[in-house]
C-alpha cells in the first residue's frame, strides 16, 4: 500500500499516528540540522521533517530530492512548532523515519506554483505538468462537481441521459463538419455531430419525454480565440412544452447551480425581447452587471446644425456615472477605442455633467447650454457624470456602443466575476437575410418553430417573423439558448423551402425527421448549454481554455501530443483516399 | 400548459379533480355507447372513456383518433367500473370533456407494443417508433439509472470524471483508428480514440489521482455480430496504487450497482488465474454460474489402445449432471455441435453413469468396466450423469471444450439472467506470440506493467512473464478489463522494443507519454468497463444494440438516417482528398 493517508487530510487529531504517505516534492527547505519538504498531492500539502540528530543519513537522502520527485514517507504525526494558517494540515508534520523514491523527475520546464513562470506555448506541451498546478487542477475540479450537480438535478427533474451517436450524416446547412471516411463503405463519410439537434428530436417523437445528455460536439470552424474545435454541450430536450415550461426548468437549473457551486442565491431571471436587447445594449447578450443602458438622442441633437449627427441614422449614447473628471488623454484613448476596426465608428462626443453643474461638450459650438441640459435630462445624468455619444447607421452604431460599452465596464471594474446577473433574451427573430448570399438563414436553426400569433407573417413579413427561441445569458455571455421545434411535417417542409432546400435536398438531408413527424410527434422544445463557457463563469474566468484538460490552440491543434498528424499511407489506402495538394496560386 | 400531470400516476387518491393529459393512442376499444381509449406517454398508461350519453359528439370524434395519435385530453379522475390491476393507474379513467389533436399520425410500420410484429430492418430504420415500446424505452431508462449510479459511486470515492479529447493522434498498435481529415492542416489527420488510455495515464502523472469518465470510444473494426464502431467505456485510473487496491474499489462499485440497480447482493468475488481459467473452463471469461469444470484425464485413459486419446496432447472431459438419459439423437446432436467449423473438434467421447450403477461409453470396446468406474470417478460422477469428453491439442480442445460447455449451460437453463456470478481473473501472460506476424504482442496493450517478480524473465523467457492485469468477468462476460501500467520510461522503452517498435517509432508515436514519465509519474493503474455490455448484463440480456438509443448494424450503418454518404466535392476540396476507387482485381 502506497499511503495511509494523502497529503490534505492530517491534523492535530492524527497526532503521535504512524503515517505513510505518498506524493510530489513541492519544496526543500535546508536549515543546518532540518531539512523541511512540502510533499504535494491532489488533496493538499503536508511538511515533512528531518532532523540530523535523530537521522543523519535520511536527512542527507532527503537533500537529494529534487523538485517534483515522487515519493513514498512513514513517520509520526508531530505538532509543528511554527504553525502554517494558510493551509488545512499546517498545525502538524511528518518526523519522517523513511524515504522511497518512487520515481525521479528531472527539473520541470517551468514552476509548479499558483504564479508560474511558463508562457502558454510551453504549458500546453506539458500540460501534464501544467495540471499539477493547483488552480488548473481545481479549475478541472470544479468542472466535475458543475457536471455531477447538473445531472444530479435533471436526474431529479425527471430526465434521462440517453446517448446519442457519433458518427452520423454531414449536413451542409450551419457550420462545417468534420468529416470521418468510412472503410467499410469506402468514398462515404461519417460525420460528427456539431449537436445532437436530430435526434434528440427524435427522441421526442420516440416518447423520451425528457431528455439530456452532456456530450462533445464538433465544428470544423476557423478558430477564433478561445474556441475549440471540440466542445462540451449540455443537450436538453422535453415534450409537451411551451417555452413558458423550458424557461422555469433551466432558470431552476442555473439557480441550483449558483448556490451548489457558488453559495449565490439569485430572484428569478429578468427577461428581455431581442429587440429590447439589441435597442438598449447593443447586444444580444448583455450584461446587465452593470448600467450603462442606451440612451436615444436623435429627438434632441439632430437639426441643430451638427452634420455627423444631422446624417445619422441614429445617435445613441451612455452615461458613465462620475468620470466627468475624465482628462483629455483619456477622452482620446476612447475615441481611438472606438476607431479601431474591429469597434468601426467614426467618432465619439463626450458631454461632461462637471461638478461645478457646468456642462460641457466636445461639440459645445452646434450646442446650447439649453440644449445640452436636455440631453444630460435624457440620461437622467447628474454632477461629475460622462456621456459618450456615438452616431451612425443604426446596426453599426449600436455594436460600437455596446463593445464600448463592455470596455469602460471591463475598465472601471463594474463586471465583478463573483457577481452574477443572468437574464433570458426572448422573442428572437426567426430569420436573418443574408445580403452576400441572399437569402435568408436561420437565426438559431431550421428545426425552430415561428410563434403561433406571427404565423400570418410567413406569407409576405418574413423578417418580422419572430421565433419562439430564448437565450440565457449570464454576465455578457450567452450561456445556453434553444427554442420550441416544429413539430409538423409541412410547416418544416415550408421553413426549408425560405431557406433555399429544393424538396430534393430537405428529403436526403432531414427526410428522416420529417417522415418522423408523420408518425406522431409531440410538441417539443429544448436548449442546450456551452457547458465550457458555464464552468467558466462559475469558476469567474471567461476563458474556455483554463477549463479544458487538454484544450487545442488556436490552430486547432494538441502541441503535447502533436496532433494533427500524417497518417501512414496504407491507412489511406484502406480508405480509398489521396490527398492532393491544391495547386498555389500563381 | 399540455398537461397537469403524466400518464402514470393518477390513483383514486386523485378522484373528482379535473386533469389534462398528453400522449399517444396506445388503442381504441368502441362499445356502443362507450369508447375507451388508452393513452400512453413513457410514465405509464391513463384508460380514457368516452361516453355517447355524456357528450356524443366527442365520442364520434374520439373515434376518428388511430393509434399513435398525439391528443391532449382534460377531464375528470374517476373510478374505474371494471379495474385493472396490471397497471398502477388501473382502479381510475379520465371521464373525458375535452380532446385536441396534437398531431396525427400514419398507421405505424410495425405495432407499438411489447411484442411486436416488425423485424430488426423495419425497426432500426423507424428506432424513433421502436423506442416508444416499453421494452425499448424501459431499457434505456436502465442505461441511465446506471450511468448515474456509477457517477455517484466513483464521486464518493473521491474520483473526478475528467474529459479527455475526441480529436486525437492515430497509432498503429492495436486496433484501426477512425480518422478525421484536418482542412485547418491539410494532409493531416486527426484519429477518433479507442480509448483514452494515454490520456489519464498522463492525468495521473498531472496528479488527479483518481480519474474516471463515461466515454465514447471509436474502433474501425470488421464488424462482428453485436460489436458497434462506437461504443461507450467507464474509463478509470488511480495513482499511488497497487493491483490489489484495484481490485478493492472496482469489486466496490460492481457491488454497489448490482444492490442498487438489481437488489442482488453479493459476496467478495472470487479470483482465479489465467492459468486456471483456461485449464479449469477453457475460457479466460468462465461463465461461474454454473459448473461443468474440466476434468484432464490423460492419466486415466491413455495407453489403453485407443488411438484418438493415445495421440492426443489433451483428453478432457465435463460432467453434465442428470443426462444420463440422453437419446442417441440428443448425443449425435452434441457432436455435430462440436463438430462444426466454429467450434472444431473433430468427434465426442460420451460415457454414461446408468441409473443402474452401470457404466457405458461410446468407447467400450477399448476401456474395461474399471477403467470406465476410473473415469467416472474421476469426474465425481455419481448415478445419472453424462461426461463428454474432447481429444486433441491442447488449446484448441480446450476451447472446443469450452464452447460445448456454453452451449449446454444455455440449453440447460443454468445461465440464469437474474443470477450474477461475479469473478475476477487475474495474472495474464504480458505478451502473446504472434505466429504469423512472427513478433510479440501485448496482451494487455503495451502499457502494461509486468509482474515485479517476472522481471528477471524478461531477458530469456518473455512468454513465462506475467502481467499485473484482471480482467473483471460478470455472467460469462469480460465486462472489464485493466491493468497496473508501466511509469518507468526506460522499461516503457523495452517495451516498445520487445513489440517490434524502432526508437523513432516509438518517439514519434508515445513521445509524449515517455516524455512525462520523466517528470515524476508515480505509480498507476486502472480499469476500463464496457458499459453497453455492463448495462445489458444488469438488464438481464446479453445483446448490447438493444441498450443503445441509436444503434449501427453490422455493416457500421445508421439505417435511419442513412449514415456513412457522400459529401459534396466542395467538402472534399477543402479537404485535399479525392476519392481513389481501389482497382478491381482481374
Amino acid at each position: 500500500m502506497y499511503r495511509t493517508h494523502n497529503c490534505g487530510e492530517l491534523r492535530l487529531s492524527h497526532l503521535g499516528q504512524t503515517v505513510t504517505l505518498s506524493g510530489w516534492v513541492q519544496r526543500t527547505r535546508d536549515f543546518g540540522a532540518m531539512s523541511f519538504i512540502d510533499l504535494r498531492d491532489r488533496y493538499g500539502i503536508t511538511q515533512l521533517s528531518f532532523n540530523a540528530e535523530t537521522n543523519p543519513e535520511l536527512l542527507s537522502k532527503a537533500r537529494e530530492l529534487g523538485r517534483e520527485f515522487v515519493v513514498q514517507v512513514s513517520g509520526q504525526v508531530v505538532e509543528r512548532s511554527s504553525k502554517n494558517t494558510q493551509i488545512p494540515t499546517g498545525e502538524i508534520e511528518i518526523a519522517v523515519a523513511e524515504v522511497t523514491v518512487l520515481n525521479a523527475a528531472k527539473t520541470p520546464p517551468f514552476t509548479i506554483e499558483d504564479q508560474t513562470d511558463g508562457g502558454d506555448e510551453l504549458r500546453m506541451k506539458y500540460r501534464y505538468l501544467d495540471i499539477r498546478r493547483k488552480p488548473v487542477r481545481d479549475n478541472l475540479l470544479l468542472r466535475n462537481r458543475v457536471s455531477l450537480a447538473v445531472r444530479n438535478y435533471l436526474s431529479e427533474q425527471g430526465f434521462a441521459e440517453v446517448e446519442t451517436p457519433f458518427l452520423i450524416k454531414s449536413t451542409p446547412e450551419g457550420a462545417r463538419d468534420f468529416v470521418v471516411p468510412s472503410r467499410m463503405n469506402p468514398g462515404e463519410f461519417y460525420a460528427l455531430p456539431q449537436s445532437p439537434q436530430t435526434f434528440k428530436q427524435l427522441l421526442m417523437v420516440g416518447g423520451m419525454d425528457k431528455y439530456y445528455q452532456i456530450v462533445k460536439c464538433f465544428r470544423d470552424e476557423d478558430l477564433r480565440a478561445d474556441r475549440q474545435p471540440e466542445f462540451t454541450q449540455i443537450d436538453c430536450e422535453m415534450a409537451f412544452v411551451e417555452q413558458e415550461d423550458i424557461l422555469q426548468t433551466f432558470e431552476g437549473l442555473l439557480k441550483h447551480l449558483l448556490k451548489s457551486i457558488r453559495n449565490v442565491e439569485v430572484a428569478n431571471f429578468p427577461r428581455m425581447t431581442y429587440d429590447h436587447a439589441m435597442r438598449t445594449y447593443g447586444n444580444d447578450k448583455p450584461d446587465i452587471r452593470f448600467g450603462m443602458s442606451f440612451v436615444e438622442l436623435n429627438a434632441i441633437v439632430q437639426n441643430k446644425g451638427f452634420v455627423v449627427f444631422d446624417a445619422a441614422e441614429l445617435v445613441v449614447g451612455i452615461r458613465v456615472a462620475g468620470a466627468a473628471n475624465y482628462t483629455r488623454k483619456q477622452l482620446d484613448a476612447l475615441t481611438d477605442f472606438v476607431k479601431r476596426p474591429q469597434v468601426g465608428a467614426s467618432g465619439l462626443v463626450w458631454v461632461k455633467y462637471n461638478e461645478d453643474g457646468t456642462i460641457k461638450s466636445s461639440v459645445d459650438k452646434f450646442y446650447s447650454d439649453e440644449d445640452r441640459a436636455a440631453i444630460a435630462a435624457a440620461f437622467g445624468a447628474a454632477p461629475n457624470d460622462l456621456m459618450l455619444i456615438l452616431a451612425g447607421s443604426a446596426n453599426k452604431t449600436r455594436k460600437a456602443l455596446s463593445e464600448l460599452r463592455m470596455h469602460l465596464g471591463n475598465a472601471l471594474g463594474l463586471r465583478k466575476p463573483d457577481e452574477f446577473a443572468p437574464l433570458w433574451v426572448v422573442d428572437f427573430p426567426l430569420l436573418e437575410w443574408d445580403e452576400d448570399a441572399s437569402r435568408w438563414f436561420a437565426m438559431h436553426h431550421p428545426f425552430t418553430a415561428p410563434k403561433p400569433e406571427d404565423l400570418h407573417l410567413m406569407a409576405d413579413n418574413l423578417g418580422a417573423v419572430r421565433a419562439n427561441a430564448y437565450d440565457l445569458v449570464l454576465n455578457g455571455s450567452e450561456i445556453g439558448g434553444g427554442s420550441i421545434r416544429i413539430h409538423n411535417r409541412e410547416l418544416q417542409r415550408q421553413l426549408f423551402e425560405i431557406l433555399g432546400f429544393t424538396e430534393e435536398e430537405a428529403q436526403a438531408q432531414f427526410g428522416f425527421l420529417m417522415n418522423a413527424f408523420e408518425y406522431g410527434a409531440p410538441p417539443h422544445g429544448g436548449i442546450a448549454f456551452g457547458f465550457d463557457r458555464l464552468v467558466a463563469i462559475l469558476g469567474g474566468h471567461e476563458t474556455i481554455r483554463d477549463y479544458i484538460a487538454f484544450p487545442k490552440n488556436n490552430a486547432g491543434r494538441d502541441v503535447m501530443i502533436d496532433a494533427p498528424a500524417n497518417i501512414d499511407s496504407a491507412q489511406l489506402d484502406e480508405l480509398q483516399l489521396r490527398v492532393v495538394p491544391v495547386q498555389q496560386k500563381q
